[in-house]
């Protein structure tokens, strides 16, 4: 339920307004250096308050492990990783105990909770949890860097802003938008979004260079379904498509299949409308993926909701800090999910075996 | 890895050209009637050569169950469902095996099984395997039914021919779009592309009607998490989208939200742009979600490709039975495997008790 | 429930008085040729009939493999591994519907599931549930035997003869004791009870030769879990203990550890009194242990039971055909099972990779 | 690996010389107040430095919960426990990172870790793993007591000290042998013992009363498979028998079946020579079972080993505090274990159902 993966997994633990959240990564390869600074510039870029674009919660987001590595080192026991909770403030939930806001996970967890919800702030569904998602992804990520692999995400539009450049790094843009025109178009439609107290959607691209292929486990646990699976627990995703997608839909055969030709006598394709993945196990060209974020649905305008003691219709006009645009902060996580997921992968298919570095 | 499910799970076997294929399912809840006809009808629904649209080989896709039955009933051990495989023609492939087939898992399958693979008309990466799913999906969707819950799939459009109304059942049509003015014009979209040797892709729409709300398990077994890992393996899969989807990524807030409201005394939302689902959890509204299918890579049009023992460029063009649009044999596919994820996740959120019928 | 194995996994199907029985293995390594002859002759070693100790029943056990090969050889896919039931008598039963046999699972069947008990000779709980657990058990232990690792199982102890020599191979001797004075005595044993219409227990030892150390998974997948798990699953196995087992309970630290030594400038230990094993990882030692099999609980002797419909107490006598000793049947069933959990042990710890072999 | 359990999980975490030890529990019940008293008596018994007995290492062991509950009810997120490691002493273990101890995992961690073993007091290998066990397990225990279900273990011998009576409570006795005469007789060995510099092992037994009947889940997860696997976990546990165990194989089926009777109109068994476990699945009768534990391994007698760097034979005598009777601490640790497989094994049969409260 709160653990993900297969030959290697991640638990995660905590909740938005609990003393911390966190997770436990079992099965990480042994003998690896984990690479604080890296974890912690992951942290960074997903933290709150780093912009006037992201809510201005303040968060540390210091990453502490109190298990899993001997003499700094990665030893074959269980990584747990502990991000400590600050600047909580429980004071504006009050009200939404009894009246769920629309399109948040207030009323679901009402109907399978009962009394014991955990709803302060979204409780352990809150986008909070992304914070243990990247400290644990993130390691995994610096894992694939040191095999070569580069995954990469990116926003690729916000509301009908679409950014179809890239010309430079994600994180160096405030908006995660890789150009610095498409950045300024869409910093000034958030900014607008903000005045007007609402909130605006998104879109992230993915891709993975340098992945080897002959990885995937037929028959249930194909590269997309493994990715797919990872990604729709991210709070506000909504849609996945790997390659050209729903555009498939409507192509012919003859223009979605990719023709295989030689390229420095190696084997790849004219074109990757498959987006690396053919029968659920990749074929060496780029993985890439593309999801849809949802827009944050706390928003300052007044909407319809129903009381839940009471079963009378009322009105909640959220309040409190909130991100204009979570799709922002939700591009590092992309990219650290998806590296868990894709080391998985390479253990469970043999390209990685765990015990294999017995030496310094 | 061949094995799909949670609390309750479905193991798939077989592949094209072997003797047979099939399907486990461990956990199916005791004392349960299953209907044979139901699911010989599912069969008929997927099976080829029932219409000229689809691939004319040959299969009876008798389903033979033989074991888990006590006296017609469920009995707590496995179900064991084969179908034998008939009509099958290898030297088809003879080509394939040296010359990989773009679009399909042919190269794949080589770097990670390399002379083991089992090659014939895709081994067990065929759209072959989907007939075992349909199989063990169907009983799963004639268990739902008996609670009250509907699972309809339907072809939402082909190539450019999209379907906007469901004015009849989906499957008294041959592209299984519900609506006579839209089947024809699908149709003869699908015959101009058949005569030209290619094929075309699809969009397939599933709602669930009268699905109980407060199901789905956090973090990591969303209903949305769930339901993608499933259908990713069906192969040609390439996308979903839960509730409008894509569409959301360039919502405003006070667009995308879906205000509560009551209806008869209940909780219900106004509109379903979240398709049924908020925090991963049902909030009892129906269920939507929507698939890309690509367009058959077995097409008739000479391709590129490379010997896989010379290293060297030449062509092919694929012989032999195929569909022009695989999406059309998806539609109950779709509909079954959806059907087993949701009674999975119905008997891990404790809605269905497998051991609560005691007596007939 | 019905599956076992981490890595390499083993689903069992079927009951006594059904079709057929089975188990289908998912994970084995690819690119392995079954031998057939090998597997035939295990399950020859199982069968029942082959000699006047063990029941009358007739069968032919003959394996059918219907998935999962290519061209004779392992291909990634499950193997299916099926066995049709024969000689299938069902009238015996009748009368046990009503009233449980003592020592038998009739009674804990009817607990947990009802009027849809699977009761004829045991459901799926019948030792005839053993067939598949050697069918696939044997194709692990053929790997291992081309790995150069040996797993031994034989008869230590029938009632109280016990057998402290080895001088000869089990399955050359009817009582599986290896040695003709042994198995003579053990056999005047077994021969009294029959006629007395009664059963007896006995212990089997297993022994484990030319094992890899370094084997095992902390914390919870420990070598001696993970057998003890899989050998519990045989029926009428009460009791399994690794190395000296219940003897080092009353042993001194300065007695049971084992020191080390070297031998052929390898290192050793002195003495096993700890089968091979510790901290649930092997040290490359022979892994030791022993079982204990309870008396076949169907006698021909009158025993006090109470029907479950009037809820009095009555008398049943067991008729039909049975084993006087169980434990005969058992070890080839203790010797192939633990086969398939030290493969999947071997996978789990990277010792096998089941990818490594792409060619012939 | 480092979990356990299959409809509640555990997960621990953590080494002996690490900065804590602890264990993460998902899938526990909603809507249960822990009682923290109960936990931390549980910790206590199992706690070092209580008694002269027992090893001098001072713990305080207080198990701090980080996440899982709200408004001090379980929420259905999952609970973490952290228990601090404090009073560690390294310096003790510079030598044994060359030279194995006899009879400890020093060895096979060095085969299957190389140098990034964590070393120090066993790592994770260490006794001191069974805190979070402790902690984990009590939880489940007060949950089950809150069902009427009492699980009950006690010290039945030490060396050859056997104690048949009970005739108090366990934990009021320094040896946990329940009774006052053999508890003055037991400890009188350990003092002898200790003086030696030796140690040496114990039987504990193992009592449920008021299970139900018709809980384990065929075919692979009967009752005893689940305990074993379990049990195997707990370091130094070298062997495990149910109801009559090992003597079972010397018995007649006549001595062995356990004839039905009747109680106040319900149906027990007259005898329980198969420990309330029949076919895998409790009868409803007291389920009993009795381990095995091995003398602790570190003994202040010199011992010969083998130099890891220099391949020489050398001698080893090990200093620092340890237990002279590691199985007296091992008692509350079986008995809180087995009440988690039992929880879990209730919760898989449908007897719990997490969800189900959902008002205080």
């Amino acid at each position: 339920m709160f653990t993900l993966g297969s030959s290697m997994k991640m638990t995660v633990f905590g909740s938005s307004h609990g003393e911390a959240v966190g997770s436990i990564i079992d099965g990480f390869p042994i003998g690896f250096k984990i690479p604080l600074d890296y974890v912690q510039k992951y942290m960074e870029y997903r933290r709150p308050g780093s912009s006037i674009l992201t809510s201005q919660r303040k968060e540390d987001d210091e990453v502490e492990i109190i298990s899993g590595l001997h003499e700094g080192y990665t030893d074959g026991s269980p990584l747990t990783l502990i991000i400590r909770n600050k600047n909580v403030i429980s004071s504006y939930y009050s009200e939404i105990r009894e009246n769920p806001r629309p399109g948040h996970s207030d009323y679901t967890m009402f109907l399978k909770y009962g009394e014991f919800r955990n709803y302060e702030g979204g409780g352990f569904l809150s986008g909070r949890m992304t914070a243990p998602l990247v400290a644990a992804g993130s390691i995994a990520k610096a894992y694939l860097e040191g095999m070569g692999i580069k995954v990469k995400s990116y926003m690729r539009s916000i509301g009908d802003v679409e950014c179809s450049r890239v010309s430079g790094e994600a994180y160096s843009f405030e908006t995660r938008m890789p150009d610095p025109e498409c950045d300024a178009r869409a910093r000034e439609l958030i900014m607008r979004v903000m005045k007007a107290g609402d909130s605006i959607g998104g879109r992230i691209d993915t891709v993975v260079e340098n992945f080897p292929g002959g990885v995937g486990e037929p028959f249930f646990d194909s590269v997309e379904s493994s990715i797919a699976h990872a990604i729709f627990s991210i709070p506000a995703v909504k849609a996945i498509e790997f390659g050209d997608g729903f555009r498939l839909a409507s192509m012919l055969g003859s223009e979605a299949n990719d023709p295989f030709d030689l390229a420095d006598g190696k084997i790849v394709t004219k074109t990757n409308h498959n987006g690396g993945i053919l029968g659920g196990i990749t074929n060496g060209m780029p993985i890439r993926f593309s999801i849809a974020v949802k827009p944050t649905p706390s928003i300052h305008i007044p909407q319809q909701t129903v009381n839940l003691s009471t079963s009378e219709k009322t009105t909640i006009t959220v309040k409190g800090r909130h991100d204009p645009c979570v799709a922002i902060r939700a591009v590092p996580v992309v990219e650290c999910l998806t590296s868990f997921v894709l080391l998985d992968l390479l253990i469970q298919s043999g390209n990685v075996n765990r015990y294999a570095r017995k030496t310094r």
